[in-house]
């Protein structure tokens, strides 16, 4: 079997960017500031028709002037201009190649037609290539970032493969408050040639990738798809999210990425006889592919749920109930036991409700623990998860009228962090958590996060995420 | 008619609090500190039984201590204690009171007891209370916070009642990085006196709310609670979150408010009949009543999409479509029109996409602008909202390998902002936006939502909160 052209394209040695540019109005200025100062260890090679200097850099005027024919071409030049460049390095030797110019077919006949020329430029070569009309890539574990956004969240173990590069860029922010970091992140854009069922082979077989996440307008190798992802999805569990399936939809889908989508009912369908699960927005997309590259699958449906707060309590055990999960009383026995470490005023019967206090090892650590050993439940769902955060705020707000031993507080839940990471560990269960606040404001959620356990913002968040585990167990 | 009881709860001149202390385990603690240093203009009166100075005020014994009767007192006691200090107010002349305490109806036989109590005490003196079993109230208008949590965002015009103290303090935090801000907050607890029909009452004539939120584990009045909230949800839009509905949701409510409550079906016709909107989560909550306390109705279902990515484009157009909104293809001179700004590799369809580009008036001004006064659309979202923070972060990632003229870009997007909202306010019609980002990390976001115009982190979430702005306008 030939090497899957993604190896090359996420792994090069050295890099041509075509369109390179110091001009702040210029796509390729920006993805030319994140390979050079993302740490990428190849060799970087601006292409610019008349500057000798780019970035600092020696810049060439074709790829005929290049020292060597590159691993990776990424091109960023008007649309036009497209198949004369791959042409170029065509002869020049090169095989792989990113076209960021958009233009093509999601605009009409004559993108169409442009589309082809491409197409057929790259066959005679015998050069695969990404796009166009899309990002670039994210490969943290080299590094190397082809996109326009600076990657600054930690290297992870979730793959993204996008008809969008905005959700592969845009949200780098968002995803980074969240504690979510890229295995690899795949711009697809108009899938000209590599497309969605190649991210997925490559994706199989990477090993900093655990869990798949994909953004599908459209699925343009249906059979195969299905094929693939369901070998794919026996050892590493993918989520999809579908837009193509509404007029609108579709429409938009056919102007952004030339898509010709297909009806929702089919879509779901194929997920189905893929293995693939189905997420309804981009939250659920991160959320569930982040739990899916870091925790174990649900074994059963059963899960326990612990906090000190009686809303939360009660909304997680609606919504585990409204997404196929059982939140089981606990036996007579269990709660006995449990009974121990909750006061008069909360609850030992699943929900756990140990009420306002201040014992952070009961809620977090000692209970979990004791629960998960009793075999009663399946995984455990824990809110409220918070260091001295709230601690600090209070200390200032009250203006010394209150003493507080900040100095005691820190430190202690990192201890717990890790100790409850390695007891769910052993016990091979499942373990996710909500917080009303993101690791920028509490770095206790930042070190859960970091352990693999995900924190999510809201209570709801976290049973769908639990339940996508559930879900992915069963394929 | 007879004041409504939490008038003078929420807008007390003097405040007594019964188990105030310096301790920091216990709660009463953080109240004081937060009515204290919150900026209540009223009197403040801290009650324990043998320190004479609290927080460094003069502290009383007991209520028969107290300089004057207070108009609000809240009593975070034992609860076996309760009833005592009840009957010591009600002697003292005190006609209103939140009792924070916990451990009555939600924890059993004698907890039914002790509360059936606090009733008949309250009774015999003609007091009115909130709790047991609540967290106080939030009126940042005043100023007045009898919670534990520090509250420091901005006055708002949602207003929150809530069986749950954590969806009322817990998620502070979480709004203000949202840029929503309560105008009154009341944790509702076990409703043995107060209930959230009163709250309804109340809230329809408070000056400052302009949208209700609901979190709901169970409605005790029935029928009451239908009457009030159709009336009011005719001005003032309601939106709720009931999570009594499953066995996992009921069983936990009653451990933690002593609900019984009741099945889905009939919570949703008795919504449905109320002209109350559901929310299917808290997140959904927060969002709807922000949207809904600061734009006007959706006056039709159909919805411009303008922005500068096609992911985010494609996602907002079905998600429009699964929510029961239109997005029309705009007319052949109005995308005539709108192609002056757009250019060859965009968009002018319906959604417009911009694609990459700096020209931020065109994009969340000129466009919208000429949109709305084409009136081929009831309403329009954005995408994309974002100032100088990429760009900064992009100058600082660059090293000064290229030159990005920062000083130049600062305060644009301030105008920009300002003049939207003026269009759009003329127009009379909604606008809602999305960014992935939130208003710590791109000041302009929060320029946005600080005038009223929501903007979330999922593109997702604008559009359901565009959904509530027509459902609530139906009503």
């Amino acid at each position: 079997m030939s090497e899957n052209p993604l190896e090359r394209i996420l792994n090069p040695r050295s890099v041509a960017i075509f369109g390179a540019s110091d001009k702040i109005t210029t796509m390729g200025t920006y993805q030319l500031i994140n390979i050079l100062q993302g740490g990428f260890p190849g060799k970087v090679y601006p292409v610019h028709p008349n500057k000798e200097i780019v970035q600092g850099l020696k810049a060439y005027a074709r790829a005929q002037d290049l020292p060597e024919a590159p691993d990776l071409a990424q091109i960023v030049v008007p649309t036009r201009s497209v198949p004369g460049v791959l042409q170029d390095l065509g002869e020049r030797g090169c095989r792989r190649a990113i076209v960021i110019s958009g233009g093509f077919k999601e605009t009409g006949e004559e993108g169409m037609k442009l589309e082809r020329e491409l197409k057929e430029t790259a066959g005679r070569f015998g050069i695969r290539f990404l796009g166009p009309n899309c990002i670039g890539v994210i490969n943290p574990h080299l590094p190397l970032n082809t996109t326009m956004y600076h990657y600054f969240q930690k290297p992870g173990h979730m793959a993204l493969a996008s008809h969008s590069g905005t959700y592969v860029t845009q949200v780098l922010p968002y995803l980074k408050k969240r504690g979510i970091g890229y295995s690899r992140a795949i711009s697809l854009g108009n899938e000209t040639d590599i497309d969605v069922v190649d991210a997925l082979e490559f994706l199989a077989g990477d090993e900093d990738t655990r869990a798949i996440a994909l953004y599908l307008e459209v699925i343009r190798r249906g059979p195969e798809f299905i094929k693939t992802a369901r070998r794919v999805s026996r050892t590493k569990p993918i989520v999809a999210v579908y837009v193509g399936g509404t007029e609108a939809g579709g429409r938009s889908g056919s102007s952004h990425t030339g898509a010709m989508a297909g009806s929702d009912e089919i879509y779901d369908a194929a997920f189905a006889q893929a293995g693939v699960l189905r997420a309804a927005d981009m939250q659920s997309l991160y959320d569930w592919a982040f739990a899916l590259s870091e925790q174990p699958r649900l074994p059963g449906p059963r899960v326990a749920i612990v906090t000190h707060s009686g809303g939360p309590a009660t909304s997680l055990a609606d919504a585990c109930n409204r997404h196929g999960l059982e939140v089981p009383e606990f036996s007579p026995g269990l709660q006995k036991h449990l009974k121990e470490l909750v006061p008069a005023t909360g609850s030992s019967r699943n929900p756990v409700d140990v009420t306002f206090g201040v014992d952070m090892k009961a809620l977090f650590l000692d209970i979990p623990k004791i629960i998960l050993e009793s075999g009663e439940v399946d995984g455990i769902i824990l809110h409220g998860v918070g260091g001295e955060a709230y601690f600090r705020e209070m200390d200032r707000v009250a203006k010394g009228n209150v003493n507080f031993p900040l100095d005691q507080m820190g430190g202690y839940m990192s201890y717990i962090a890790q100790e409850l990471h390695r007891v769910c560990k052993q016990a091979e269960k499942p373990v996710v958590c909500s917080a009303f606040a993101d690791r920028t404001e509490d770095p206790v959620i930042g070190e859960f996060q970091d352990l693999g356990i995900p924190c999510f913002e809201t209570p709801e968040q976290a049973v769908r995420a639990m339940g996508a585990l559930m879900l992915a167990g069963r394929g």
